[in-house]
């Protein structure tokens, strides 16, 4: 069974999330029906990371098994072609051996978050983007941000759904920059091995407190030592987070 | 009656442009519609430009005459407040004296045209870009670019339909560059004091077919001389386009 290594860009908007539910479609779901059709045969797609409903991704990676060694073009043609109207598209497919794993051979999860930091609401970023009126200080939230880089016990900063067996996680980059032509937007990127569920989205939470001036840099320290998730702030909304890449 | 500037953004996709028309909802209308909400009377919404169905804008310029003077800010916050929730956003409104005009007293125009070329189907940017997944020579159409700057008569670069009087237009500016993380964007900006209806477009086109390698810098400067809309190239689609500012 030859595996391919798929690059996959998605709107998370109407969809359930990454993963298969029973509550509604998922990309899963659509990436296995689109593949299942040109290829003759049911499939299994396994994904890098699982990302919540309304979560966007520009380079999440996944493997699936296929009956013979199609040309990996034609994989990804066939893909975005089955995928239609889905807003799902294979940016790239690539042949790999059998023991690439997409989750379990990963060495780096990249995202980013997206806050619209202006008077007024989105029109174009409608469902990609956390739209914040309130003026936001970016400078005390990279300062804030840098007491979260390293390794520690983010129990602060894990769902209570999260699945992993350890809340100790390394994070390589948590980084806070005005952008965008206005300088309105404030783009958060975060880079770990592996994160805890909704990890990035407490983590963006609680910046947000410090952008605002509810919370000092000081107070970010003390809520993950707490190791209590009622210590940091809430989850940020999912439509301004994006997978951004996977890295082997 | 106190003047107001409204400076509005807007996802044209849902639109039958700009203008008011009969045959479906338009972004002047649903500006209209908020603005009589909220001030009690109905009103007259004059843009600076009319975009077509599809077209984006990032800083369209209009001006409404209200009954009273309203705080600029609650004008902003109001006029938002109705809009919801059409695709519309006012960023900012401003009062003025009542010899501006919108469409009259604007002095530049400056418009984007997105290009996605790369293999994959847009999923995050689906009706917001024009996806070629043909690899465009963007320094040929830069280069190609150059050729239709100055003051020309654009008569090959204007729609049947264009009702302005004269053909002749003078290009400030129109320039091609890659863009995009992945360099995976070209994006063209135009600049003008005003513009014939589909000039943008129509010199998208043909940039389009410079880019592909189909025609020389010295085909888009027999295009312009020929003074026929026949030897251009075709519109490009409205969805890559956006208006982004007026200057006055």
């Amino acid at each position: 069974m030859p595996r391919f290594k798929l690059t996959v860009e998605y709107d998370g908007t109407g969809f359930v999330g990454w993963q298969r539910q029973e509550t509604g479609p998922s990309v899963q779901q659509a990436l296995e029906e689109a593949i299942a059709r040109f290829c003759g045969h049911p499939v299994t797609v396994s994904g890098a990371g699982r990302t919540d409903a309304g979560v966007h991704a520009l380079g999440q990676c996944a493997h699936v098994d296929l009956d013979k060694p199609w040309e990996a073009e034609r994989v990804r043609e066939a893909c975005n072609f089955h995928l239609r109207p889905a807003a799902v598209s294979v940016l790239d497919a690539q042949p790999m051996d059998d023991d690439f794993h997409a989750r379990f051979s990963a060495t780096g999860r990249s995202y980013r978050y997206l806050i619209l930091n202006r008077q007024g609401p989105p029109a174009l970023l409608a469902d990609r983007v956390w739209w914040l009126a309130r003026a936001l200080d970016a400078d005390a939230m990279q300062e804030a941000a840098q007491r979260l880089v390293g390794r520690h016990d983010f129990t602060s900063f894990r769902s209570a759904q999260c699945q992993a067996k350890s809340p100790v996680k390394t994070l390589d980059r948590l980084a806070v920059r005005r952008t965008g032509e206005a300088g309105d937007c404030i783009e958060i990127a975060a880079e770990a091995r592996s994160f805890l569920h909704n990890q990035v989205r407490a983590m963006v939470g609680t910046l947000e407190r410090v952008g605002a001036g509810k919370w000092s840099p000081d107070h970010v320290s003390a809520a993950l030592a707490a190791r209590d998730r009622a210590a940091a702030g809430p989850n940020a909304p999912p439509h301004g987070l994006y997978l951004t890449g996977v890295t082997y």
